[in-house]
């Protein structure tokens, strides 16, 4: 039996191509729509759901570009990409049954959609409640925590003893970089945006060390942690001066990953590392890498990041915008201000009581 | 028996670090000296050689930083480092004899020379007589050419079919590099300054297409020579405006071969590539070296190297400076505007007769 159905849903589609920073109201156009999908309409094999949660990434900023990338830019018009959590309202497939939370790539920003089967994945178990895991499905165990595992472990290589240095890393990825390279063995240094985020990394996380990158000194600062022990592995999320910076104290042959840079994503006109030929020098191994090339081995990427989250040896936190769809827009404003603490979602609609009693 | 000597000799040393560039008469010092080494004072083990040619390489600004690098830098008032080949004068090492010609990192800018054995090597035969071997010794099978030879070989892992793109193509490395591409089986591309090195390359070397970056169109006609086909493996030497052109051409997965950025060493502040992000989105892997990582693979190199050349598969080109020792420091200036084709040499002395019928 299929769950209640309101008559209109929200989806938010992209308006017009950012040339600099995202406009909330001019960026994106949130529509509400009178033919909210019905479970009637079903085909085998499709599935309907209502978003709960939605993730906002850094790397959405791409998507908005019609430049040559890894991913097809989102068109004019078309609902906003991104990865959400939804409660199974009505299924038509052998593998999910209504109540069932599953997670998608597919469904974007839209408040109610019918996905293939194969666009989705049963929210996997994290072990504090269902609820728990469907916000870990887009975090810890999604998309931003299977990064966090590949960069660092297959291309960062990290291994015991080693020194890294995370930037980014009270976000959602970086968090967990520096977690997963803790378990190793490594020594790890992280760089965040206030005082708090810092606290959070070192007397939450385990991280040996964090610094303030808004703090005035923290050029000297950060000279000085890297005085003793120059860097092994560095994992860029922000490019920029902090990049630059890191280029200046790499030790020879270190590994480089290059994950993201959100500090130059809504420049019109991006900056390169100025220090670029410390690579040369230092021969460091500066190396790119996209989380779909490792698709093949989400599923015991998964497994064992909730092992690890079930053991309590890897922690999260994440900051929810609460407010539903039309907050989505501002969140990723507020992301690239670097707002959040962990990961960044937006609480897309509450379960209601039968939707509950489903669960 | 020793060869005649004269009473004073020529050494260059560093006089001042400079800013930007290269000032000739005030970054170095020429001194005459009444010193000069005699065969009287030679230990076990040591040779007294006097230089023939001297090698020009890119790399030698980089040595006059006083800053962190894979080598110390040359100090002030010490004889400026090189590469050099020179005719032995006296010999008290059971390896060399009079009359040998020797290669060797650890004379440097100076007429006359007192060496270990252990830091010479004999100029290997590339087969077409002592003085083409000699000048070999620097250039197709001396530093530049095994710096071409690693960094394609093992850093950029060429393979047929790849499509190679090399700037600084008419340089001592590039010229080396694009060719032993092309002996690999893959199509090359180099990147030159001016209609000549271009013809050059295509013409002489085997290039498959070559493109003078001072043409006002290079922009769009690199565009349209990757337009088929996106770079595999870029082979960088310049750095710059060139390398941001590469980035946005790249291949998913392409490998950027980080061998030196002659653009930038000049410049009192550096420009980085403002395209660098390209490096996540193409999973580029950007790998810089230094040909001294490889030392213990040299000899067989140089072999392989020597061969190609004695069967004709590498050619060379080589732009001689006359006029001795005291051309060396406008010798670099040019080298740095881009005046050679092939590899840069001074000539520092010619073989009187006597040296002659001793070789």
């Amino acid at each position: 039996m299929a769950l209640s159905l309101p008559e209109t849903f929200t989806s938010v589609t992209l308006a017009e191509r950012p040339k600099a920073n995202i406009i909330p109201g001019t960026t994106f156009q949130t529509k509400s729509d009178n033919r909210t999908p019905s479970p009637s309409t079903l085909k085998d094999g499709e599935i309907l759901i209502k978003t709960l949660y939605l993730s906002l990434d850094p790397a959405m900023r791409g998507w908005l570009n019609n430049t040559r990338s890894y991913i097809p830019p989102v068109q004019i018009g078309e609902v906003m990409r991104g990865s959400s959590v939804g409660i199974i309202l009505a299924s038509k497939s052998a593998n999910y049954k209504t109540g069932d939370l599953v997670v998608s790539n597919s469904a974007g920003w839209v408040e109610y959609a019918v996905l293939q089967e194969k666009n989705c994945e049963k929210v996997p178990d994290t072990g504090d409640g269902k609820k728990r895991s469907a916000i870990d499905a887009l975090s810890v165990v999604g998309m931003t925590g299977l990064t966090a595992y590949f960069g660092i472990l297959r291309v960062g290589e990290v291994k015991e003893g080693d020194f890294v240095v995370v930037s980014g890393a009270a976000g959602a990825t970086g968090s967990v970089v520096g977690q997963i390279a803790k378990l190793k063995g490594a020594t790890v240094l992280g760089i965040a945006g206030s005082p708090e985020k810092c606290k959070w990394l070192t007397e939450e996380l385990g991280f040996d060390q964090a610094l303030n990158y808004k703090d005035p000194n923290y050029a000297k600062q950060f000279r000085e942690a890297t005085k003793k022990r120059l860097i092994d592995v560095y994992f860029d999320n922000v490019g920029g001066e902090i990049l630059d910076l890191a280029l200046s104290r790499a030790a020879p042959f270190a590994r480089f990953v290059m994950c993201g840079g959100i500090s130059q994503y809504n420049e019109a006109v991006q900056k390169g590392p100025k220090n670029y030929l410390m690579i040369v020098s230092m021969r460091i191994r500066m190396i790119g890498f996209i989380v779909f090339d490792y698709a093949k081995e989400y599923s015991s990427a998964r497994e064992e990041l909730a092992q690890w989250v079930r053991e309590g040896k890897l922690k999260r936190g994440e900051t929810i915008l609460e407010g539903g769809l039309k907050e989505a827009e501002r969140g990723l404003v507020k992301l690239y201000e670097g707002a959040n603490t962990g990961k960044m979602l937006v609480e897309v609609a509450k379960l209601n009581g039968t939707e509950k009693s489903k669960l």
